[in-house]
């Protein structure tokens, strides 16, 4: 039985995410097939532009069975945190194999890469702390490292790390480290991406990139944004407009950044997970910027990237200490929490039902039940990890509806009141 | 040597607080007039119209010498600890003479009550209990049990316990309550207020409410609102309106209160004073309202008055603690913040200077070296308790500045930027 996975934030779906996943389909022949996604806040640091519901019903619409969530304290970690997260959700879940896109489908060559990232043998680390002393960011400084080392191995190779080494491809070298973390027996492949990258700002028609069709979307050009977006996707998406749920972007969230950190003390950055070499410091001399742009940049430097702190300006909101995140790392996700399946998606996980390590939770409002009949099958869950986990998933979307336009929408929040999504016509 | 104290707001100086200003002065006849006023944040649980060093400048024009601030810990308390560190930063500063408005100038009948609430005579208390367990609020049970009590005593005076026991005169019982509990020589003196209730909201001229005056400005009726204000605290007003600092209003606030009450457990509720009875679960049920109005009114019940929620609003915002509250009202304030002064009152400072048993902090920057200094001294402060209330009005100024309307204001924090206010022409 094959059962293929994928790692996805639709947001929103589109014809890139269309191709990728019919592609995946086509290569691995799968009975079934799962996406993790992203839930109310994407990794890179911003509201997802729907709501996880929403873009759960878009990819049942589209193909997938199964749709379950990466928890946040996941969603909004770096490449190597989000990776891990996301796979290891996979592999509970009965995942066998994964397809994911980068820039390149040369998936040894990533697995060449993802091997010494693994292994760190000590001359890589020797590179990479001297790219670190010049004073680069980690990713940039990684990108130099691997060039470099590859270089004394395989002078062919080194000036593919340019391609390999961008910020997004990284994801791919993630997904492989993640496996070989934990032990999985998921198998890996890469294929290339179609169209514009996906920072690519510019509306290219039908393989308008993500970030495009956010922008179209916030101009309030519906008529462009519906060019690159499937019929289904894009009438849900209308559907929650009109409904007053969103389109939520990362401006909305300005104003109330621009207060809350002004009520942090150093010691209170200090609490939470990456404030490290001085960043508790630039975050409480930036608070008093007077715009979300004029903190990014009071903030930024050479060191961090853009959307590293982006990343961590949520972490004081939703309270990611040190501890949450290094066990969550450690420990990986404590349950999985379906949005939606079709009839094929739900037979998977009635199949998987007895087999499973950690709980599932389909309807919310009883996951404290879940979770006592997990403890009673002696399921290897921390109970205190699952519950800090799933409370900023509550405090997510809570938080993520107060940032809704009108005073009536905001009182709605889709975790008190959706249940999982059920689509009837794919099965 | 006669020293006039005053507990003003002047949120905005209208024509009523010129008049209680003269009176004062034409009944105590003083060398110098010391105003100790709320900061950024005012008793009716609001953030102030206007900044606090612009309404330090309009009341040294209007004739006050010397304007120190109530730390934003006593000027979000309740009548009681309003008073506290109302009448604690008065008796600091040498004040000989106190003059408050209220609806009785018959400063004997409210000394009457106040011995009553300091002595709590057991029938008092059971009164007191009785008319609580009805489920009445604090302030309303203590005014059917004053004049449960009074009735025996003396039936002619029962009957007017209703204009004592009104909220807003209360305030004076509790001046006179303060007084009593740190053992101050000041000697009080009610007059009659003039015009309309504090709480009227109609324009009736020249001696229109203050909430009154601030809903005229709000609706942009800056003409009407003109009326009821002298010309040189106009003038300010228009002159921080025009710079782009305020004015501020409560529903300012509102957006960063659905947002951030979301983020709050009822373990954080519990970590912060008053939130008793249940007030920590009402909190968070209501965290989920779409609006301030709806907020409110979800928590509201016969037992908690509006104005009690509104200001316990702000103490999970500026971590109003249990410790910090029960200490400040024990030991009082910690220091001595100046906003602004003419020659006389500079001199006065200069006078008591030496006798001090709280430093006097004029420049900000310098706090800590001040601080330094009065420990030097062998002054019996507490030095966290100090640093505690200190970081309050810091927090409440860079929050405060956080609400003005352009990106460009909101860096400019008033306590980074000004100075103490130096009114010459009155010198």
């Amino acid at each position: 039985m094959k059962v293929l996975g994928l790692v996805v934030e639709y947001n929103p779906f589109h014809y890139g995410h269309l191709y990728h996943l019919e592609k995946s389909k086509d290569l691995v022949k799968p009975d079934v097939t799962v996406a993790v996604m992203s839930g109310n806040f994407v990794q890179r640091g911003e509201p997802a532009i729907v709501e996880k519901f929403a873009r759960a019903k878009a990819a049942l619409k589209q193909g997938i069975d199964l749709v379950v969530e990466l928890p946040v304290v996941y969603s909004l970690q770096d490449a190597g945190g989000f990776a891990t997260g996301a796979i290891w959700t996979l592999d509970h879940i009965g995942v066998t194999d994964i397809v994911f896109g980068s820039e390149t489908d040369d998936t040894e060559l990533l697995k060449k890469v993802s091997k010494i990232l693994i292994e760190e043998p000590e001359y890589y680390r020797d590179l990479l702390k001297k790219h670190l002393k010049k004073g680069h960011s980690f990713p940039n400084a990684r990108k130099y490292a691997l060039r470099d080392f590859i270089h004394i191995e395989d002078k062919n190779l080194s000036h593919r790390i340019e391609e390999i080494g961008s910020s997004n491809n990284i994801l791919g070298v993630e997904y492989l480290r993640a496996i070989n973390k934990i032990g999985s027996k998921i198998a890996p492949l890469s294929i290339k991406r179609v169209g514009s990258s996906y920072t690519d700002e510019e509306h290219r028609g039908k393989f308008s990139s993500a970030t495009a069709i956010r922008k179209l979307i916030q101009k309030g050009d519906i008529e462009s944004a519906s060019q690159a977006i499937p019929k289904e996707p894009f009438d849900i998406i209308l559907q929650e407009i009109r409904s007053g749920r969103g389109p939520v972007f990362k401006e909305d969230v300005e104003s109330f950044f621009i207060s809350f950190y002004r009520l942090l003390s150093r010691d209170d950055y200090n609490r939470y997970y990456g404030f490290v070499e001085g960043l508790d410091a630039r975050f409480q001399e930036c608070s008093l910027s007077g715009s979300l742009e004029e903190f990014l940049h009071c903030v930024k430097s050479k060191r961090f990237t853009l959307s590293r702190i982006r990343r961590l300006m949520y972490y004081p909101v939703f309270r990611f200490t040190d501890n949450l995140i290094r066990k969550s790392n450690e420990f990986g996700p404590q349950y999985i929490r379906v949005l939606g399946f079709n009839e094929k998606g739900r037979n998977h996980l009635s199949n998987i039902k007895h087999s499973m390590k950690i709980p599932i939770i389909t309807t919310v409002s009883l996951w404290r039940k879940v979770v006592d009949g997990a403890l009673k099958k002696e399921m290897k869950i921390d109970a205190d990890l699952l519950e800090a986990q799933l409370e900023r998933d509550f405090a997510a979307v809570r938080f993520y509806a107060s940032l809704f336009k009108y005073p009536e929408s905001r009182s709605r929040c889709s975790d008190l009141l959706s249940r999982v999504i059920y689509n009837e016509e794919d099965s």
